[in-house]
This record gives structure tokens, C-alpha cells and sequence, in this order.
């Protein structure tokens, strides 16, 4: 689309959030352009990058318009259609991750099934597809099995606490399920996890078979999204980091991943890992990578569907923690410019990257990485970058410190 | 531009080249999207930015478009005319650094009468300007007084080497004024300096009066331009850096600028500081934040320009060296894109940074940082740097590795 420039190769992502955004600004030092498929001109990365095509992702000639001349097409989001996906390969795309992987990051059933069968760990958990009566026959007995400790998502379609509903008890399990069922939405019944805490192993994978990780890192979820990563994940064995990467990176191999890909992991109470959830993409768990490791998850990412070899994940630091800038219930009144101003005239190091989405209630509209200085310890860093992000959200210092006072 | 977006303030940049190209991959962050006046869709800028404005930097209307709605103005080179700077703040256009300043950027006359004025230490030189006869005498009797070991430099528009005249004694000298002055160059001379090597202070003022300033570093010129950058800069004394660092700070101080500014001096073999060029513009001395420094240049110069509190200047290694990608005399048969592919499958950590640009002769491509490890010792980190940003001029590797032999 750019005439007279010196040809390099051109991506195309599907999906014009925030991590189209933040692949963007990484493909600008690979003397690139991303070019993406986004719903409007006022998407995120649409807002940024000189190559937008406006279109759906549901839709199969905007797809094939948006993929057309670009040596690799990718995602933001795993909302693509597979039969859409399978036609551009079968019209010589490179979709990547392709098709046959991506299905895993799309159908949480099928990927339970896959892992059950490569022999990674999992929860337990039950299909409640087909008939009526059958599946809910399925959810009675696995719900009386676990003491109805148990937690219900939808197949498909889920994100960041939407799909996943932590029922309490037998009467709300039912509840919940006769309802999505009515409205067709296909779910699985999975055991609740007594865990210490939730991890992600970051790794990315090219279609050469390279593959790199990043160090494992402590996920802190609230009100069921991602809010705090501290990375490395603290007093984290090394015995557990390497089996969590080797887990991530086995599967990858296994399913022909090619990108990044986050696991999401439980650390159940008793020093075991159960596989959560996975992200054929760039994730939240590896924003920290930004300002953290010596390549970012986003160049990585560039890096790995260009099928070029991949970067250094080392840390920079012995600690970095990334928060998230969530919208609030009420949005301040104080301007995001003015917040903007106060965060760095207080931390002139912290690394703010904001989405320009507008703030609604827990979105997420930006995130500030703190890198720690040598000596810092993690407690530290995290109610640094905590009390940055909550600064950005509410307007609020979480210390009560007041410059007026 | 852009409808519908949570709105940050827009900052324009006049010029489309690299530096705006940098500046826009860190605007990105900011939640914002940099407008640049770009005179092609083909700029390095114009390539990755959403808001292009086509135009000159010449053109009063121009200009205008470029501005309108914008919070400030901005600069990627020195080539804008004044007399339109000041019609812009006349209308209330926020340009930064202002006319006032920009002055002394653009005009190395009135930047030397302006220094000797503030009792800043600089070379000795004489005005060639004026009447033929009497600027010719001037040029006979400064040369005479420095055995004709003088450089000759346009007052206006050089960069990169050009504009400046390093002569071989009378003859050369004369002819080399004659030619110019028939042509209608305003010149001046200035005597060559016995140096020991070049440095550059980087530093960044806001309107508000902040001022900020990166650890001095040394650079070193091939051909005119800058090729590579050690920064720190090797064995400097804490004394002498900070006199570097306090007279960049003072001169942007007394000058009103707002922006990031490069002061560029010789350090003499007896250890004098003099300024020899100032730039009131991201720089390429400051190319190695990008990646060692905890803020770079391009976002500090947006938080400046945008009166935002300055960020965090410390380095993040005890030494970064940038190495130039210059264009090669003959372009190499392997594409850039392989060039990378090979550079990142030998360097993983190296930070590849490309423009965007075609390869012409020792034209700036692209530039590669290497951050060293603690324990690197400079020498090594150096080589690597340059190793690099040769293979990817040339696609030689100075070390002679073959990886099929």
C-alpha cells in the first residue's frame, strides 16, 4: 500500500486492540509497517499505523483483502472464524500460528482434550455438549464428584472473566447451566484448583522450530482478568520454571505453534503445575517484556511469523513488575493528560503505555511497567507499579500522599 | 484526524524522516499518535504514522495545516524558516524549541557570537560574511594566524559532512571560498582543534524549566558523520562530564529551549571542553536511550516538547555502543531482510533499529545497539556493535565468519 518504499516484508494483523497497538510500535524498528484489520479508525492500533484495512474479522473478503501482498498473517484475538483461516491457506497464506494450532486456543474443550492426550496436566473437567438431559446429567455427577468445587466456561468466545462463571454450589451450577444452554452456549464443567498461585510460561516458537522463553512469571488475577505480573515469578524453583517452560515449549512443538504463545498456569498448594489456560498471541502476562527483557513479547512475535531467528529473552533486571490501568466505575474527573503529568513528576521511571481507549469500567486502557534497580526487592517494585496503575485508573494515590498537604 | 478516540494531546513533527519515525514509536506509548509533515508517503515517518500531513517544511500553508489542532510543534531538522516560526507563534502556535532558540541551531554564526557572549567555551573562528574583498581579507588573516590549520563551515543548512570544508592549507582554503561565495554560501572558518576525541551532551529542558541530561558520551566520526557512539563516554572524569552536562543544561536555559538538545564538543588533548555544533532535535548521539537508557530521547522529547515532567535518564548498563547503518558504496546482493535474518540468527540480543529507508551511499539506514552484560568491558561491546551495523551495511562480517565454512 506504501509506494517507493525499500520492500521489507509486511504482516497483517487481525484485530486493531491494544496488542495490534504495541506490534505495531515493535515492527517500526524492523523497518516495518503492520498492517491491521480493524473495525474503525478508532481502534487502538488503527489510531497509529499507517497501514489500516477497515473491515471483519468474521468476514472472509476482508480478510483475504487485509491478507493480500503481506507474507504472514496474524492475530490479536482469537475471534477469527477456522473456516475462514483454512480457506487463506488453502489460497496460500501464511496463517500463522496456522489453523490446526489455533483451533486449541479457540476451543477450550478440544484443548483440554489435546493435553489430556499428550499427558500435561490439567483439572479435571467434564463436557456438557449434546443432548439436554445427557449433559446435565454429566454436570450432576462431576459436580457431586468435586463437592461442587467447580467452575463452568463457555467452549468459545471467553476472555478476561467473561465466560467463566466460579459457581457456588449445586443450585447456581444448574442455574448458570440451563441458562447458557437455553442461549446456545456450549460449555465444560472444570474442578476448582486449591492453588498458591497462578503463573504463565511465555515462550514464542518459529516456523523454522525455534524456540525461546522468557522467565516464568506470577500472574495476579481480580475480578477475573489479569491486574499485576511480577517477573520472575518470586521464590519460584528453578526445577518448577524450567518444567512450566518446557511444558509451554513441548506443546508449541507439538501443535505447530508459531508467534507467541502464553500458558497459563496454576501453582496448585501442593507445588504441582495444572495447565489454565493458553494464547496463540501476545498476552498480558508478557506486557512486563516491554521495558523488562531484552526482546519484547511484540518483536518476538514479528520475529517468529517472519520466521526470522528469534531474540534474547533474558531479563534486564532482577525484577520487573507490570500493572495494569484498568477503567474506572467512575472515571475522574482529573483528565488521563493531567494523570499522565502527576505519574511523572512522581516516578520519573516508570514506563506508562497507554491504548487510547476510552475508560470504561475494569477495560483495559493501558498498563505501567516498573524495572527494578538492583537491590529493590519485589515487594518494592510491585506497590510501585501498583500504586501507578491505581494512580492512572482513579486518580488516586493508594499511599494518601498529597502534594498539597 | 481521528475521530471518536479518548482524546491526548496531538504533537506535530515537521519532517518525515527518521527522527519523526522515532519519535512516533514512542509516541505510542504515550496513548497518542505523532502528526508529521512529511513531503512523501514514502518518509520513513510517513510509512508508520496514522496522521500524515503532506506538504513542505517551506511552506507557510503548509506549515499551518500541520499545526492546526495540534498542542505543540515540533522539529525532525533545521530547515524550517524562521520568518515562518515566528508567524506561526504570532497566530499561537506553541512551536518548540521556539524561533528564538531555534536560531542558534540553525545559524552556526550567530550559535558562536551567541556562545562567546555567555563565555562558552568554543573554537576560534572569523565571519566570512559581507563584502568580498574584506571577508576574503579576513579569511587570509585568520588562516595566517592558525598556519592554515582551518576548517570552513556554512553558516546555514549543513548536516552529516555537508557544509563543511576541511582544507589543506592556503590554496585550498581560498578556492574553496571563492567557489562558495560565487554560489552565495555565507561561510565561516574556525580553527581545528588538537583534540582527543569528540563528546556529546544530551540533556532535554521543558517550558516549565525542567531539565534533565543523559550521561555524556563520546562519538566518533567517519566521513563527516557520526558512526558510532560509546556511551558512557570512556574514562571521562566525573569533573569533566558534569562541566559538560551543566554547560548544555545552562545554554538551553538561557537560550529557552524546549526539547531535547545535543551539544557536541571537542575534548582537546589538554582536557579543555569546547562546543563545536548544537542540535535542538532528537540526535543521533542520542540513539543508544533507545535501548540503554530507562527514557529515551524520542519520549523525552515528546514529555518535553508536551511540558510533561521528564523522565528517568540513567543508563541501564554500564555501557551501550550504537553503530551506524550507513548505506554501502555498492548495495549488497543479499536483500536487507536476509541481512537481518542473519544478523539476529548471530547477535540475538542485538537491537536492530531500520528507517524505512532505500540504500544509497553512506546515507543512515538504520542504526544497532548493543547493550552490554555487567562484566562487558568496553572494547568488546564496541566490536559487537560494529560487527553488526557492518554486516548489515555490507553483509560482511569483519571478523571474517563464514558459517559454511
Amino acid at each position: 500500500m506504501i509506494p517507493d518504499r525499500d520492500v521489507l516484508p509486511t504482516v497483517t494483523m487481525i484485530g486493531g486492540g491494544q496488542l495490534a497497538r504495541m506490534t505495531h510500535q515493535a515492527s517500526i524498528a524492523l523497518g516495518e509497517c503492520l498492517r491491521v484489520l480493524a473495525a474503525s479508525v478508532a481502534d487502538p492500533a488503527a489510531q497509529v499505523s499507517a497501514d489500516v484495512v477497515l473491515g471483519s474479522h468474521d468476514d472472509l473478503d476482508d480478510l483475504r483483502r487485509a491478507a493480500s501482498g503481506a507474507v504472514a498473517l496474524t492475530f490479536d484475538h482469537e475471534g477469527v472464524p477456522l473456516e475462514h483461516l483454512r480457506m487463506l491457506e488453502s489460497e496460500g497464506v501464511a496463517v500463522r500460528p496456522p489453523s490446526a494450532a489455533l483451533l486449541y486456543a479457540q476451543d477450550k474443550r478440544a484443548m483440554r482434550v489435546k493435553l489430556r492426550e499428550l499427558g500435561l496436566p490439567i483439572p479435571d473437567f467434564a463436557d456438557l455438549s449434546g443432548d439436554l438431559g445427557l449433559a446435565r446429567g454429566r454436570l450432576v455427577e462431576f459436580g457431586e464428584r468435586h463437592e461442587w468445587q467447580i467452575v463452568l466456561k463457555a467452549v468459545r468466545g471467553g476472555y478476561d472473566g467473561r465466560g467463566v462463571w466460579i459457581v457456588d454450589g449445586a443450585r447456581e451450577a444448574l442455574a448458570v447451566f440451563d441458562e447458557q444452554f437455553a442461549a446456545g452456549t456450549d460449555l465444560i464443567a472444570e474442578a476448582k484448583v486449591a492453588m498458591r498461585r497462578e503463573l504463565s510460561a511465555m515462550i514464542a516458537r518459529s516456523p523454522f522450530g525455534q524456540g525461546g522463553a522468557w522467565p516464568v512469571v506470577e500472574t495476579v488475577q481480580r475480578r477475573g482478568q489479569c491486574a499485576v505480573v511480577v517477573a520472575p515469578a518470586p521464590e519460584l524453583s528453578d526445577d518448577v520454571a524450567e518444567r512450566a517452560q518446557e511444558m509451554a515449549l513441548r506443546l508449541a512443538s507439538e501443535l505447530g505453534v508459531v508467534g507467541v504463545m502464553a500458558m497459563e498456569l496454576f501453582e496448585t498448594t501442593d507445588g504441582d503445575l495444572l495447565v489454565n489456560e493458553l494464547a496463540m498471541r501476545p498476552h498480558n502476562s508478557g506486557h512486563w517484556t516491554m521495558d523488562g527483557a531484552v526482546t519484547s513479547q511484540f518483536e518476538q512475535h514479528l520475529r517468529a511469523v517472519l520466521d526470522y531467528p528469534l531474540g534474547d529473552t533474558a531479563p534486564r533486571a532482577e525484577v520487573t513488575v507490570m500493572a495494569n490501568i484498568l477503567g474506572a466505575q467512575d472515571a475522574p474527573e482529573m483528565s488521563m493528560d493531567e494523570r499522565t503529568h502527576h505519574l511523572m513528576a512522581r516516578m520519573p521511571d516508570a514506563r506508562i503505555h497507554l491504548y487510547g481507549k476510552g475508560e470504561r469500567p475494569d477495560r483495559k486502557i493501558g498498563h505501567v511497567n516498573i524495572v527494578g534497580k538492583p537491590g529493590d526487592d519485589v515487594a518494592t517494585v510491585r506497590e510501585r507499579a501498583e500504586r501507578a496503575a491505581h494512580w492512572m485508573s482513579h486518580a488516586e494515590w493508594t499511599d494518601g500522599w498529597d502534594p498539597h498537604s
